[in-house]
């Protein structure tokens, strides 16, 4: 699952798409509703970014995964998206958790920076408890105190979720680590440990982006992480999958069995 | 402010509402909404504990503080309560934060368990920004590595956080320790570090309570932690406030000038 | 218990000696042999610091603590101070933690950055296994996420320590926030904590510190802050001692009762 | 680099030394000085431990590292080691450093549990700074808050280290996790990080183990892990070495190029 933080202009998500459709990516993100630490912050595009994200999806293909924030607007982002993302800020957000599970749409749920294993699988219990079993976990980090990284990637999460949960294990290696230069070979790092997917960001011109322009890829090196990945993905079983099929209760990620 | 983790009846909500206003508290807490780690925990009685609340605060003159976790919720809970709380793990969840803030009540902001005290000042600033001034700040612990304590109390943030905002600053040492045997000390302590309030937990049977029971105070107790700080406050400069003026910009909490 | 960092000078450490005993300290610090995380800071003065800590202590009266790091060095800081401190980052320094044991000399155990309270009690309980329980227990603050401060001081450690020994515990606020601005309203909140004394590094010119200039008080703040301590301290049953009983096995600290 | 925690008896160390070797480790590992946390652990058996440490090399051909905790031990455990360890607990400890320096001797230097990377540096500095440039650091977890590992293995370290340093940098996943299930899939990870090395304990009968049972793997499982291993070396550019060149001032650790 690829692309930029934000959604910020038409020509930015449509190249955006169109650079990692063309890599091989198997979803789009980009965020049209965004969560800021400051209210003086870009908040995002909000309908009109859901609808840049329809149009660049039917453009290229790749279904899209995006953020929704308030309870109030999970119908909507629902009619956009083909993936409902709840952040970590979000994961306890109790009522947003009730809302996405009633929605019956597929949902991706982000680890909060300081969430222990409980705590996550009790969030996505909030999710189950509506009877919606659609649920990927998210591991992007957690809080640490070495300021290097802008979070602590926590990858044994990926195989304890594994051994607890049938939920698919994905991991954000832009925000579990806050630098482009990381990027790849914690990506790496997360298909050895046995994600099932992996969430980064994609910038077509990251100097230019109006968030989280440290950690993004340009499209030229997330071409070159998708080569990499797909040396390393037969030796963990995986294959990158091409589509991504909504219609089941478990949905497949980027790179699934 | 104190009272009960959650308003589990009629009678727990009245017998601990007399109980801390004949201890001298100024304000009284307790949850309709409860934000409970997982989905088969009692989540508070919601719509009619919002009832009982303002049926306990009519009979002893006490103000209530409760939480709303629904930014849809949030004008039911401000015609039942004097102050909104916004909780620990709300504390980004910034539809929440914009509607207390268009709200114009007065609103309880608890920092969140892996928030720094910049995060925690422009979560703070989502409020201003609505124009709502009326904002009390709550150190509640943060997340530690020590199994002793459930958080770990940063008392330090209560003088940083004065010296970089208007904003009175309270101390929640029930969750901050989340061990009823330091309450007491804690709370002490909070005002030596200049607290401008103190938020505690009390039940008047611990032992039955559906949540949090191991931090919260008997009756008896909060009425002896009450005498202690009135020895405590002169030196501080400080008394208990008997009403609480919800009619100015800076609310007064439970000890101020 | 006040002092400068390291000893810089004969001129130094003098006049810092003379400005803490005149303002009511109990007890000299003061470092000779300097844990520095870098190689190339400023290392201490070492046997030179030693014999000007000497010198310090028998004009002023006041008995001296300064570190020792190398179980080799005991032997030859026992002859000089009054009473051993093993530091932070040495609290699992298992081989110096027998070796002052062994020494028989009252110890100040500094909590490690990263440590538990068990481990804390455990790291003493190898002082004890010596035959010696004149150990103080020095609450100094741990790692923390939040750059305001350089460390996070966990105030609630001093009542459960308290609980679980019988040995004092003091609390250092200069590394527990690494600022001087909040060193005097955290030495007062450690004493409504029950604090048995406190651990303050004062300078006679802080400007020109060869290490932690950010957090020295001056002579003139220290003045202030036992004029404070000493308003708060009757309500903890508390008074300041003025000499230090180092024969006894429970050594008083700062503040006894 | 393989081996159990500690050293316990003639019988169990060669059997782990004969069984690793036959599964293909480079080295040896095994503790003759154990830094217990509590005085009443098993403390290791010293200078027999050390025997039996050199015996077991001899019969296997396997090079040694083991731990020195005490400087007053460098001289005797070089002469019995090919490597010195210098723990976690230890990586401030500076009279150590300096020493281990001193000794000319190739040094494997673990992270402290709360050491920022630039901490884990400069402490190497220490050993550099007294002409010792063959330093091998080690990423083995720092303190997290989540009781599902004993500690958060950071592997973002690994490529962050090797950007800033020549030194070689290995990951030990058996302290990293605490938990022999997870070894393996986070020993891959580590691969996959781009470490120049694994360290994981292991032991001819965990249940029997004096110390850290539970993060043991038995002799078969290590073979698997071995042979897993070699299918991910290729691709990370790698490959096991069978000997490790303790003459250059790049000593080859258990995976190199």
């Amino acid at each position: 699952m690829a692309g930029p933080c934000a959604v910020e202009s038409r020509q930015q998500i449509l190249a955006a798409a169109r650079g990692v459709a063309a890599a091989g990516a198997s979803m789009l993100r980009g965020g049209a509703f965004k969560p800021r630490t400051s209210p003086r912050s870009f908040q995002g595009l909000g309908r009109e970014g859901l609808e840049l994200l329809r149009e660049a999806s039917r453009e290229t293909g790749l279904p899209v995964v995006t953020e929704v924030l308030d309870p109030r607007d999970v119908e909507l982002v629902a009619e956009h998206a083909a993936m409902l993302q709840v952040g970590s800020r979000s994961m306890q957000n109790f009522p947003l958790l009730r809302e996405v599970g009633r929605s019956g749409h597929p949902v991706l749920l982000k680890r909060g920076a300081a969430a222990t294993i409980d705590e996550f699988l009790l969030a996505a219990d909030y999710i189950l408890a509506e009877g919606n079993d659609r649920v990927i976990l998210c591991e992007r980090g957690v809080r640490g105190f070495d300021p290097s990284t802008r979070n602590l990637l926590d990858l044994a999460a990926v195989p304890i979720l594994q051994s607890r949960t049938d939920a698919p294990v994905v991991v954000d290696p832009s925000h579990g680590t806050g630098r482009a230069d990381l990027v790849p070979v914690m990506a790496r790092a997360a298909v050895a440990a046995g994600a099932d997917g992996i969430l980064v960001e994609v910038h077509p011109d990251p100097e230019s982006a109006l968030s989280d322009r440290e950690q993004a890829l340009r499209l030229t090196e997330f071409g070159d992480l998708v080569e990499d990945l797909e040396r390393w993905l037969p030796l963990a079983g995986r294959r990158i999958a091409r589509t991504l099929n909504t219609a089941t209760s478990t949905p497949e990620a980027g790179a699934s069995t």
